[in-house]
């Protein structure tokens, strides 16, 4: 009986495969490869943009500065400092507490970056990383002497904001790291980037820029704190280690260290990246373009293009699927908010501590470090560009650790002083208090329960 | 050119449909139903299963007593008590800090009840509920005086273990309902019980019994608290409305909540729930049993049968799949233990403040009302079956709010007595202390980051 199953089978499915065979190459074929030659080492997206001018009109759309279907991100430059006023004080004595707005497009890199308050006469080219394919030439020109080199002094040489050269190879095409202190970073883990699948470079092209850095305290020079590990953990290590610190808090005095945007760390803890999803999948989905279908270089929320970017794995419907994804960043907002409360209590609690003539030094230093825990694990995903997306339980398990460490913070710098309240004689203080809450008065016990 | 296609389909496809309509009937059928009738009203699970052998023999595996692929949980009657001593000072004052153990199967129900230290002299019947399907008939018999009739008391007339009966209909072997504080909840919520399809009976039956519950105050009836909602946080709603405590803990004072088991409830928040997942899916998957295949009624962890309970709709390997289990239950686990500390950090200030004269009652009840809510989300994941698996954002959520509760009970037991700390004078603390942090000692500035 089985034999005569798979007879069936196998003859409708050489029918099916025959028909393929046959009629498959009839269909429309792609649009012939341009003639057009790309000049070596040319960085200008627009002369590249004659060449593919499908992608290039996709990359100029990134201009838009919409909110799209996004609760949290999308492209308008909004003021996060206006949006939660809280973190003004948890910059305090750091340029970001002046003006830290939501981002806009690649295209919009050097404008952003030059237009910035953060930006001032003592501004080192280190800033330039990221910004534009004028880097990586420079940098070959000049070694790591770039680094610490004033930022005004090459704004002439940085000519383009971030495009086509930063990841692609203008003779093959091929993707290529192109960004220095990815290939350090590389190196330190002992990771050859020139063994990277196709589908990994739909990754690693993001993770040149996408991620956590520090400037080396000797050269300046952009690094990654990747020596430990990707994790949030491994990095503060590393930093521990160095006894690194980005600025001295105003109010706190606390050594802090800023947190960039670890999306490709984030990423990489979570379950997208376990099943080998890259970056591009759903950033850079295949979209219709002119006369092509193309990988998108429109690059969004993939909010803004469900059925591209989810639906090709996720068959539920748009709206379940954009539900799923905000009601989570729901959550991470909210824990978010919360450990910006505890930090802004901790703050508080240290700062009046350390007025305090009787604060015992030590106990303030620990408190100090514990806000410095505390609102590194708050900047990694506040800074981090997915509201947790990328990786949710990994989002929530370090916002918890950072409330846990705030609240530390302000129960050490309250110790350290002894006292900031002063406790009258009260001789019902021991007993259970008749006054006390609504539940306590009520006073319903029962059974214990199984 | 589509037209030729579709005929090439169409074809493949009617043959592939005429060799189901030929030969589907020549498959081997299952074994017909048994002759073997079941009394109405036979609550016995062996006289049921001389209809049903291969469901009983199931059923009895769960007299099984194994980890097995479990690293939290399993069917071995451990002491968490023993596994984290921290929880007899969490439970101070209550049956449960001084017998607490893992669940056995189903079959052990009434010996584990009967047996555990929790039960003694002023035990009431709802400690039955659940543990026997001769409750429904008892309580048809009795109406609402069983619940406060003393344990004892019907000792005699409890004579089965979870069986058959829980939760199928003798004559037509339906799934069914015959848990009478589930049924009163549906009413309370407005939900029709006839009106559930036979997936959502795949979890209403489980739901008879892996869900949070208090003993109503006025006839100790097991209670499902639902008005506002399943989330921990409607429940919580509903005991502080109704000013619910199930005891005063011993060394706070405070008003406790316990938590018992809210699977369904956790799960309800999930991912799983969401896409139409039933607890029976995971946890009764298809099997080899005897002669026939069955739905397992050897109710355990999904991780003892990944490729029939997983790998139904998850194609991963099985070893990806325990892992992502059990990454996922470890960082749980992690926040869970945080927060054990944090809550035993809280108990000890209160009680350290309460011997104090000079505490003052509202602040001191204000502690003890931010111990109250904390350890409730603490118990509410860590009572709960699955080391937050069936909802893992959620239990992070939960364990996150309660580290911050946790230690605001500590801050304000602390400033309600303003010190319990003695602050030697200290001319240095109101400055950044030289001899602070290591990190503090280096010093390490850089430009700001971009």
């Amino acid at each position: 009986m089985f034999k005569t199953w798979r007879s069936f089978l196998l003859l409708s499915l050489m029918l099916i495969l025959f028909g393929f065979l046959i009629l498959g190459c009839n269909q429309q074929s792609p649009a012939p490869p341009t003639t057009v030659t790309i000049p070596e080492g040319e960085l200008d997206p627009a002369v590249w943009g004659k060449a593919y001018p499908d992608h290039y009109a996709s990359y100029l759309e990134q201009k838009e500065q919409i909110k799209g279907n996004s609760k949290y991100g999308g492209s308008v430059p909004e003021s996060h400092l206006k949006e939660s006023p809280a973190q003004v004080k948890l910059f305090a004595g750091y340029p970001f507490s002046e003006d830290y707005n939501e981002e806009r497009g690649h295209v919009w890199a050097l404008e952003d970056v030059t237009r910035t308050l953060r930006v001032g006469p003592k501004t080192i080219s280190s800033c330039w990383n990221c910004k534009s394919p004028n880097v990586k030439p420079l940098v070959d020109k000049m070694g790591d002497s770039f680094w610490a080199t004033p930022f005004a002094d090459l704004k002439d040489q940085i000519k383009h904001p971030i495009a086509c050269a930063n990841c692609h190879d203008s003779k093959t095409m091929e993707l290529t790291i192109t960004s220095i202190p990815l290939l350090d970073a590389l190196k330190t883990r002992g990771i050859d980037p020139t063994k990277f699948s196709r589908q990994e470079m739909r990754t690693m092209v993001c993770a040149q820029c996408h991620v956590e850095y520090y400037f080396k305290p000797d050269n300046k020079k952009v690094t990654f704190p990747w020596n430990y590990g990707l994790r949030m953990d491994d990095a503060e290590k590393l930093y521990t280690e160095l006894n690194f610190k980005d600025w001295d808090h105003k109010e706190s005095q606390a050594p802090m260290l800023k947190a960039q945007h670890p999306d490709y760390e984030l990423f990489s803890t979570g379950v997208h990246a376990a099943n080998g999803v890259a970056c591009a999948d759903c950033h850079m989905p295949y979209v219709k373009q002119g006369q092509s279908k193309i990988s998108s270089h429109h690059l969004q929320s993939p909010l803004n293009h469900i059925s591209q970017s989810c639906q090709t794995c996720h068959k539920q419907s748009e709206e379940y699927l954009k539900n799923q994804v905000i009601g989570t960043q729901d959550q991470v907002y909210k824990a978010k908010v919360a450990l910006e409360t505890a930090l802004t209590d901790a703050i508080n609690s240290i700062t009046t501590a350390s007025n305090n003539s009787a604060a015992k030094a030590d106990m303030m230093n620990e408190a100090r470090n514990l806000h410095r825990k505390a609102q590194w694990r708050w900047d990694y995903i506040s800074a981090e560009n997915s509201m947790g997306w990328h990786s949710p339980k990994e989002a929530l398990r370090i916002l918890g650790e950072g409330l846990d460490l705030a609240r530390q913070a302000q129960l050490k710098a309250n110790l350290g002083v002894g006292a900031n309240v002063a406790g009258a004689a009260n001789p019902d203080a021991g007993k259970t208090p008749g006054s006390g809450t609504a539940v306590e008065a009520a006073g319903q016990g029962t059974a214990p329960k199984q």
